[in-house]
């Protein structure tokens, strides 16, 4: 099932598609968050999906969580070693709910940045509350699967000099360059967990303006998607409508110095999740 | 103005305190957010204080900010040299709502640090929408001001070796031990920014069991409540109801090796504010 959240006449909702991903039936009010895992209602008559704007399936979740440095390739195009997964744990922040944009929404470009690089990333989105959930039971509290894409701000201006080289000032621009608004782009829509049946293996790309940037699989995660659940798992509990956004794989815009402008296009792909295309623009 | 938020009969509303601070009267469902800034209005018959359970102030913000690092005898107390605040930024990291808890709550002791540590903190109340806010403006959009405890895991066991000589290790480690469930006390209720005429004139205190661990002065923070505030609105819109925690002085138990364990209390007192008092327990 494919679950979207729509504004329609000036109400946010949420609905499954039906006839083909023609046609937009509703379930309820609000985002996708209702819906996850529950028995899907019909609530009003159905419209073309032509005749809605499609909004974030999630709008507001509690968590927006992301994982750095979960594939190998990504890592060592960045410069790094290959990391030994033995002996480390996933690496998590958060994201605010003001970076989420939807399928097709602008993204600002930020005035305190003047690289500004893309990550196509899987998004996992939780069911069911859960607390200390083991790795062989994580993906049965997940609800479902978006497309979505951390955008990253790679170095911070805040219009004075600053001491970079200490690792505390690099670390906390890092994390500041996550938290822009519009930086979480996620759709077009939701596909339930019943319709993935190996979230480790979805082809996932991201073109800038027609022009392949990456091209991966979710079969290279350092972290899978169970271990990645598990581990938050053992931190907070988790609610549903919480999102988990699992790394990106290689061709960043940083391995190569070439940043995002305004005007630029970029299209994520992850398997049959759909493709979320967002543009930047001059603020 | 006291504005609290309180369960009775089942339901979650939130009034202000009226008789002295003895009776409660309604304003209306949901947390204070939606009377931030805006006009009070009775809804429904008040009741005394005694009759309801008090909950945080703030149930579920867009945005739980804190500030790191910004009392400079924190700094030092932890091994720092003094911060130049001319080279620097605040350094903002978002906890997630499952942290949040009321006054007089439990905390549980959690399966993943051993050294888990409290951070008394004034929390500012962000009052209207508002981006790239002047410093000279910035405190006319914080709604109110509640007393925090920035609960802080000072290490994580994840029950294998890792290398936490690795600044990336620990500093997502770091991070790790802002997130976990119940590391966000608030409460026992958010005073109106016209009660607080300076936000940096506020004695703050943190006792364990009685004793008094941290004594310290708003006056001292390196980054103002103003600074805070229109740094965070350049990176991100700031919305009615985000919180912004902005940092501890010093007296943290990482500095004496005194950690947390079940069954103690902490008590942490800012100005007028009142006390917000939890206790650790085993999970």
């Amino acid at each position: 099932m494919k679950l979207v959240t729509f504004r329609h006449d000036g109400h946010v909702r949420h609905g499954r598609l039906i006839e083909n991903g023609t046609i937009v039936q509703p379930l309820g009010d609000g985002d996708v968050t209702a819906s996850l895992g529950g028995a899907a209602t019909a609530a009003g008559p159905a419209f073309p999906l032509a005749d809605v704007e499609l909004l974030a399936p999630l709008l507001r979740p509690g968590k927006l969580l992301a994982a750095a440095a979960n594939y190998q390739d990504h890592v060592t195009e960045a410069g790094g070693e290959p990391l030994d997964k033995s002996r480390l744990s996933p690496r998590l922040f958060l994201k605010p709910p003001t970076g989420i944009v939807g399928p097709g929404a602008d993204i600002p470009m930020p005035s305190v940045s003047r690289e500004v690089d893309w990550e196509a990333e899987l998004a996992v989105v939780i069911g069911t509350t859960a607390r200390n959930v083991p790795i062989a039971k994580a993906l049965d509290i997940v609800g479902g699967y978006v497309t979505s894409n951390d955008v990253s701000a790679r170095s911070m201006d805040f219009g004075y000099e600053r001491d970079t080289g200490d690792s505390h000032v690099w670390f906390f621009d890092w994390l500041a360059g996550k938290l822009l608004d519009g930086f979480a782009p996620m759709g077009p829509w939701l596909v339930t967990a019943d319709e993935v049946p190996d979230p480790q293996a979805l082809h996932i790309t991201l073109d800038v303006n027609g022009e392949r940037r990456q091209d991966g699989s979710t079969k290279d995660m350092i972290f899978s998607v169970a271990e990645l659940v598990s581990f938050a798992s053992t931190l907070m509990t988790l609610e549903p409508g919480d999102v988990i956004m699992t790394g990106t794989p290689s061709g960043v815009g940083a391995a190569t110095g070439q940043y995002l402008k305004a005007g630029d296009r970029m299209s994520v792909t992850i398997g049959d999740l759909g493709t979320l295309t967002n543009r930047m623009v001059a603020s």
